[in-house]
């Protein structure tokens, strides 16, 4: 089943479930009772096999492509995110990241869009690496401390894909990458949540990021430095685990350009500290896409962000 | 005026005012018309003019000594803070800084509770290098996109103390800082926001935090290596500023241990990663208290958080 928030021209958000990606139900018309906000639903024992048992019982639903899809999550309290957390992007970079401990930062609310929403590209003056990532993302449902590793994914809700864009000049500005990784709409994830049961082990899965169709990263999700369950434990054993928390599993490396790629080839036109023959820049105007097998298709139209001038409100 | 967040036997969160952080009057008696959640009620032009004149012409309010003061931010997009900002603490740590930009990273909501609740230290079996750093927080009133420096302290409503409570031994375990500065419950802001207007200009207040009664950390806040308006400028060259948005402004050293104390001298009990005469961590039973002059004092006793056993829930 697949989670999702959406907006029409009767509610500003709503939930909604939808067993193919295709025509959904509104979580309010199935289960008036349930909470709106996504957080609290999630929380409820057993509300993901009530609301699955009632979509399958429920007559033709509305069509998702009559709907614009939002930001899934409403008030999370933790967007996680991996750095150097697959081997190809470790040696791409040249870094260096722990071998014992998951490698953690975290993003706002304000850094994401959703699903088919525009990506904001910083204007050109302002910053010019601005780089896509790919990612698997882990929604946390059953709060939870200290938990096992072998117990851990039943903490996970479910999965979804998530673009962790980030703005290269900003992020080596000190060492802490803070605004590099937070820009305004920077980022996104969706189209929507699969639940946890339908997706199944995320190592059997793999992600693939496309830029104005040309795959750039492709990866098996089996080439985690720090697998799912490693990281919720490791997250655990310092706070309680909310539901809606997010973990965005890291991004794999640049693909070689193929042979006919000039722009992957042209590395003249890459701005950021570690140009990687295959990897270029988002700008206005591209279509980026990535896609993890079970979950769906994550697509963002890029357009400019406005001009860099002092604007209150 | 200041404006606060309390819990008391007939609601479980409101927004208060009060006038000399003796009594206040609920938001909602004064303004019924007001939005509850205080991230809206900040985005309303002028609403903090309004509150002060009916705050002025409102008969005697209740006792805040009778409600629990709660952490006054409820959905804020960002927990902003500092690292290695004031030039005693880049001495003592002996680590490196932009000059340029800075060094900033994220919070969460869970991981800060508010004045008089008790903060969360990690049994030892987790991590016993738990230190307090007392700070200035800066929370954002009229949001803001590409804010000049100069014009930036047009967009702080008010001021707070933050204590931002920080498990050394996670903070060090990879390059970003990730867990360790997020531990559950292991920091603290409050009691109150007070509206800028009140705390006038930031470098002439002082800082001053003390462990069980003893001063641990002292400094005038003109001390920063990047100040409130530059931070805010800076910040605003990446996303639109929100309203409830907050920035815990960095940590001053350790002051030299007087003569007659021993626990300051004992660095044997130090276990974090840059041991310096005078910093002591916090454990169970203590009692922390952060205080800034202009704004009052944050104050919050110490406990031991459950041990290291899985909970799920």
């Amino acid at each position: 089943m697949r989670l999702l928030a959406f907006r029409d021209t009767t509610t500003d958000r709503s939930l909604g479930v939808s067993a193919d990606g295709i025509s959904f139900h509104p979580v309010a018309a199935l289960a008036p009772d349930l909470p709106a906000d996504i957080e609290t639903l999630l929380g409820l024992d057993g509300v993901l096999d009530r609301l699955a048992g009632l979509l399958a019982a429920a007559g033709p639903g509305r069509s998702l492509a009559d709907v614009t899809l939002l930001p899934f999550l409403d008030r999370s309290n933790a967007f996680w995110a991996l750095a150097l957390n697959f081997k190809t992007h470790i040696a791409e970079t040249g870094l260096t990241t722990s071998l014992d401990y998951p490698h953690l930062f975290l993003r706002t609310a304000a850094s994401y869009v959703g699903s088919g929403e525009p990506i904001l590209a910083p204007p050109e003056s302002v910053a010019r690496a601005f780089d896509y990532e790919g990612e698997l993302g882990v929604v946390i449902g059953k709060p939870g401390r200290h938990i096992p590793v072998d117990r851990a994914l039943e903490h996970v809700a479910g999965y979804t894909i998530v673009n962790e864009g980030s703005v290269r000049e900003y992020q080596m500005h000190n060492r802490q990458f803070g605004l590099g990784k937070n820009f305004e709409g920077s980022g996104s994830y969706g189209p929507w949540m699969v639940t946890a049961d339908e997706f199944g082990d995320p190592t059997k899965h793999s992600i693939e990021t496309r830029l104005n169709g040309i795959v750039r990263q492709r990866s098996g999700l089996d080439d985690l430095l720090v697998g799912v369950a490693e990281t919720v434990a490791y997250l655990s054993q310092g706070y309680r685990l909310r539901p809606g928390d997010m973990i965005a599993m890291g991004t794999p490396g640049a693909l070689p350009p193929a042979q006919d790629d000039i722009e992957g080839r042209d590395l003249s036109r890459q701005y950021g500290p570690f140009p990687t023959p295959g990897l270029v820049h988002m700008r206005p105007n591209d279509l980026v896409e990535v896609e993890i097998s079970g979950l769906g298709i994550l697509s963002n139209p890029v357009v400019s962000d406005q001009p860099p001038t002092y604007r209150a409100g």
